[in-house]
């Protein structure tokens, strides 16, 4: 059992931390105000008992894990509400805000199915009802009264939007729609709590009115009688079955036959169908952007917080375990001493930190084209779509690859369950396919970067984060002079963009010219402009990185500074040693200065080495929200690795039923 | 339900193949008879209906697997013995022999605990035990009267043996060895089937005798009573828990409290311990290296299969699939008409045909070092294990990554686990970590190349593998001449792993001028010499695929022969590409030819497109060795998802008890 007191070597780490961890705190949470609600409600759910697993749920059934999840997540629902009325702070606003804090892995591991009705159907009726319709429904969803998601991914259709198959045809004669999946491919097939959980769904489908299709709009569905439950006849609903992560999430498929709803069901914020049948096309289409950044704003936030909790189950691993010495006969060195240890796992704590850094630009910029959306100026909008796709892409591709690097980093023992590190990584993979898979994704900002691009040959102006396209057209080719600063790299970043993207610009135009179409030439270097679109994800993440560390170091303590500092310059070194092939071909780097900015990551890699537990001590995650046996503050690790162990249900008795069934039997039947 | 019929789109590919696919299965099984086994157990397997899973077990609690899997384990023990015995083939060889087409991934997704039985515990009792011991325990194995299992991890060491803490101290009076854990991480830790299958074990424990330690040995342990399986006084054990994969395999933990055992049950093949406490050193420590290295062997040629096996599954979806036009105002293309798609699973195609052959050229090295063993030449065993422990890391690591790009080009429904994909992942990502972790494994091959470098400096002779380093010893720096021919190309990997090999012996030789010891030297300079180690491996895989299919292009037909070179230029242009920036630092590739290469490559993935589904088909994996409702060879991927997601315990009820207990009070509790 964990005695309570801290492992020696953590401890130790511990009494090395160069800087004050409650300034480090106060900075990654946003300020003093965050810093008490996360304490205060973090601590009114560590109180809880309720919510502690007697039985981890790696070791239930599906149904199993199903049931027990509801019940979590219905009760994380009335105590929040609880613990804001006490407070006097209860509105639904509020309560998303500090439900964020608990968000994913923190009290429910494999996905809270509730969280659809904040994140996807609430916001999806915001965004589509018309002022009437929400009166009807919103409130009644903000209190839970009913439970709804948001059904647009078909069986055979995800990505490509206009491919969905699900019919609405408008009956005039009763003023209905009439929903129908055509075949088994249109079935609805992924939605998060459509199985069992919800009973009402948004439901994307293709609108057909007067013998014309309309393309794809929304409309409310009731999916069960309110009362019992039950499944509403014309409707075939169930779960998809088991998957790598998410296992609470209760993802449903859902197939049409002639189900009516009232035409007033169509969400009719933009587009409208009249009483007649007639439809009236929305103002502009450009609108469902909006919240399409909205999420990837947040997506990118959410890998970067995961990511920090990887990384500090990994750092406190490392600074507890032992393993080899380094010098003969002298006793095995923690294994965070090893150099190749440290190049696993520290990058990820700056990764992390670069990413939130990056995140909260894009909100910052996603706030100020909102505003300016109100006064009907759409011009950021593309640019920053464009920027939240490759962003999108690029974080979640890093946590993803970043946690399974810090898992494989802790050995055998981060193969275990209650190591807890495949939680995080299903959570990051799968977020590297939904809302965008990640190369699609990519190849839109490609295509924004690629018209950038002809702009600028056409010496047009181009928009904020693209601007620096224009200083790579017209001249002749000339690499960018080398320096191993951090701002020269960050320009090399640009620099490489740029050229790749001149390549692919000159190869499109070469296939165009060899008789393909422009869509087929662009698919036959959709490689390199994959590459491109990658890059300028990562330069700006570097850029927003080093800007917003640069502007806290103003005001921070020496000691803080020096950290922050440190831990931009490892990921810039990080991600330029990754691509010292491209700085080789659009730098003047030397042969020469690679190997010594290999030499000056290494010497960071030591110099942050003493400081990594207090970092990660910083992030003040408690210990339920890591839910690692090997990560938890007083780095007991062997004894809880134990502890858990024991909690094994085949662990209850000395001798399985299978030996008399089978063991015995076989043992017996020597030939 | 799935209707029998092929998909059409993926009858339509199978056309196109322009080769013989039996002369690519005879190649790539090797050979006729292999050929017909092969097909004659599977198909004897294919009928047998219990071994099909009524209900999948990834929807099982971890205690229901567990037993259902026992239950096929011994199952497929007895149908093997019944099948060879019809044959008139049983011996415990050819049962291995036959076992090992099902291996894994085949029968039971999870893991099947009695092959430990076979892999770990028969061949430590041949390798440590002596005639005597062998006459007593062998027999009984290899006929499963006992089972069994290696017992050498503790909770609190891995890779470094030394390390170990379990101790056996002699006592002299009573002529038995007392068996101890002095500590909580001296427990046994992770050996598979140990918590509750097996009730022998071989131990690795530290020998006291007369007061001294004698290093750690192995030592045969009963651990359970043979006719009531209750653990024997004096052990504790039990399981670990549940783990991200392997869920069957029932790894365990086992502590000591005095346990005793006769002097006899050390095995004794090599050291010994005489009557009266005295220590007999073995002949050579040297010889245990051989077991390692065919354990290796075993595990490269593993990731080759399931690597192919994957890449299959991805294949087969990638034809079916259709999603987004290239074209406008056309259908939905297959997905692997887009170069991106292709660019994801093709090379993983040829990787596996690549590592296959690497395994194939390792053993045939291993046949040849080990009849040279038995003659007493133990010359080449070290360049024999340095090799293995590279190509042990190059192999797991490229499987398992190969593998997740596999998954993830399979959009959301690779997340689902009838897909199947993260069974395989498991088991790859697994192989990362065990038999010698991939980094530690890394820097042991390091460990061989500076030191031949270091040989080669004082113009001593090198053994085979890594001869090419004397080329480039004592000359100036010089760039390779670059072509973009096959052999050059496997040239350059040479001058690259050699060069990276000369700048880390340099950095080890700065930093012990600078009064580092040379351990500490070589721990600072890590980064460098575990990618000059995986570079070497590289280098051999490349080279090994090379060699073997021109040797079978001289007999082979036309077309037969195209494909093995369009795969085999594919696996090194891909891997050159990988390393573009140490391909323009250390030989005379120009910016120019580096364009000129990737678009070889692209023209490449094009060319290999048409062939895809019949070069999977050629591997000839029946579908309940792939497992995955999106890889089966009918291609019915929506019935068999549809299919899947109908077994699912929660779809048995239209309505979960939850609605009652959980769903409809919070419906109801509105304020």
């Amino acid at each position: 059992m964990p005695s309570g007191s801290v492992n020696k070597d953590l401890q130790h780490e511990r009494n090395k931390c160069s800087f004050n961890q409650e300034e480090f705190t106060l900075w990654w949470v946003g300020g003093r105000e965050q810093l008490d609600d996360k304490r205060s409600i973090e601590n009114f759910f560590k109180s809880q008992p309720d919510f502690h697993d007697k039985i981890p749920l790696h070791f239930a059934s599906h149904k199993e894990k199903y049931e027990e999840i509801i019940r979590k997540a219905t009760l994380i629902y009335s105590k929040t509400r609880q613990f804001l009325q006490n407070q006097g702070k209860y509105d639904a606003k509020n309560y998303l805000k500090f439900w964020d804090f608990l968000l994913g892995t923190g009290l429910i591991k494999e996905g809270n199915p509730l969280r659809l009705q904040f994140d996807m159907f609430i916001p999806a009726i915001v965004g589509h009802a018309n002022a009437e319709q929400q009166a009807k429904w919103l409130d009644k969803a903000l209190n839970c009264e009913i439970l709804g998601t948001y059904a647009q991914t078909e069986l055979g259709h995800g990505t490509f939007l206009r491919g969905l198959e699900t019919t609405a045809t408008f009956d005039r004669e009763t003023d209905e729609f009439v929903l129908n999946c055509p075949s088994l491919t249109a079935y609805k097939w992924w939605p998060g709590a459509l199985g069992h959980t919800v009973n009402y769904a948004v439901v994307m489908a293709q609108l057909y009115s007067n013998g014309k299709c309309h393309g794809v709009h929304p409309f409310m569905v009731q999916l069960r009688d309110e009362d019992t439950h039950m499944p509403l006849p014309g409707l075939e609903l169930g779960e998809v079955g088991d998957k790598i992560g998410y296992k609470g999430v209760n993802n449903g498929y859902l197939g049409f036959n002639n189900y009516r709803i009232p035409r007033n069901n169509m969400l009719m914020k933009n587009a409208q169908l009249l009483r007649d049948g007639s439809y009236v096309k929305p103002v502009s289409s450009v609108l469902t952007y909006g919240t399409m950044v909205f999420v990837r704003v947040i997506i990118v936030k959410g890998m970067a917080y995961e990511l920090s909790k990887v990384a500090t189950i990994a750092v406190r691993y490392s600074c507890v375990r032992r393993q080899s010495p380094i010098n003969p006969d002298q006793p095995e060195v923690q294994v965070i001493d090893h150099l190749t240890q440290q190049s696993k796992i520290l990058p990820q704590i700056a990764k992390a930190i670069a990413l939130k850094l990056a995140a909260d630009n894009l909100w910052q910029m996603y706030l100020k084209t909102s505003s300016e959306l109100d006064s009907g100026n759409l011009n950021r909008l593309p640019e920053l779509h464009a920027l939240s796709c490759c962003l999108k892409a690029v974080s979640t591709s890093d946590a993803a690859k970043g946690m399974e690097v810090c898992r494989l980093a802790c050995g055998g023992h981060g193969y275990l369950s209650c190591a807890n590190f495949m939680t995080f990584y299903s959570l990051a993979t799968a977020a590297c396919t939904y809302e965008g898979e990640n190369t699609v994704v990519l190849l839109q900002t490609a295509r924004y970067l690629i018209k950038s691009w002809n702009q600028a040959l056409k010496r047009q102006k181009l928009m904020g984060t693209v601007q620096y396209l224009s200083e790579y057209v017209g001249k002749s080719f000339k690499r960018l002079a080398w320096s191993d600063s951090i701002p020269v790299i960050i320009l090399a970043f640009q620099a490489i963009t740029a050229n790749k993207l001149r390549l692919a610009s000159i190869h499109i135009e070469n296939r165009k010219k060899a008789g393909k179409t422009p869509e087929e030439a662009t698919n036959m270097t959709g490689l390199e402009l994959v590459q491109a679109a990658e890059l300028h994800g990562r330069w700006f993440v570097l850029q927003s990185a080093y800007d917003m560390i640069e502007n806290t170091c103003q005001t921070a303590s020496q000691a803080f500074a020096n950290v922050l500092r440190q831990l931009c310059a490892l990921v810039v070194y990080g991600e330029a040693l990754q691509v010292a092939g491209d700085l080789l071909r659009f730098t003047t780097m030397s042969e020469n200065d690679l190997v010594k900015l290999q030499q000056k990551y290494e010497i960071l890699l030591a110099a942050l080495r003493p400081n990594a537990a207090g970092i990660v001590d910083s992030f003040e995650y408690p210990d339920y929200s890591l839910g690692s046996a090997l990560g938890a503050y007083d780095g007991n690790v062997y004894e809880r690795l134990f502890e858990e162990a024991m909690k094994s249900p085949l662990n209850q008795e000395p001798v399985n039923r299978t030996f008399e069934l089978y063991l015995k039997p076989l043992m017996r039947s020597r030939l």
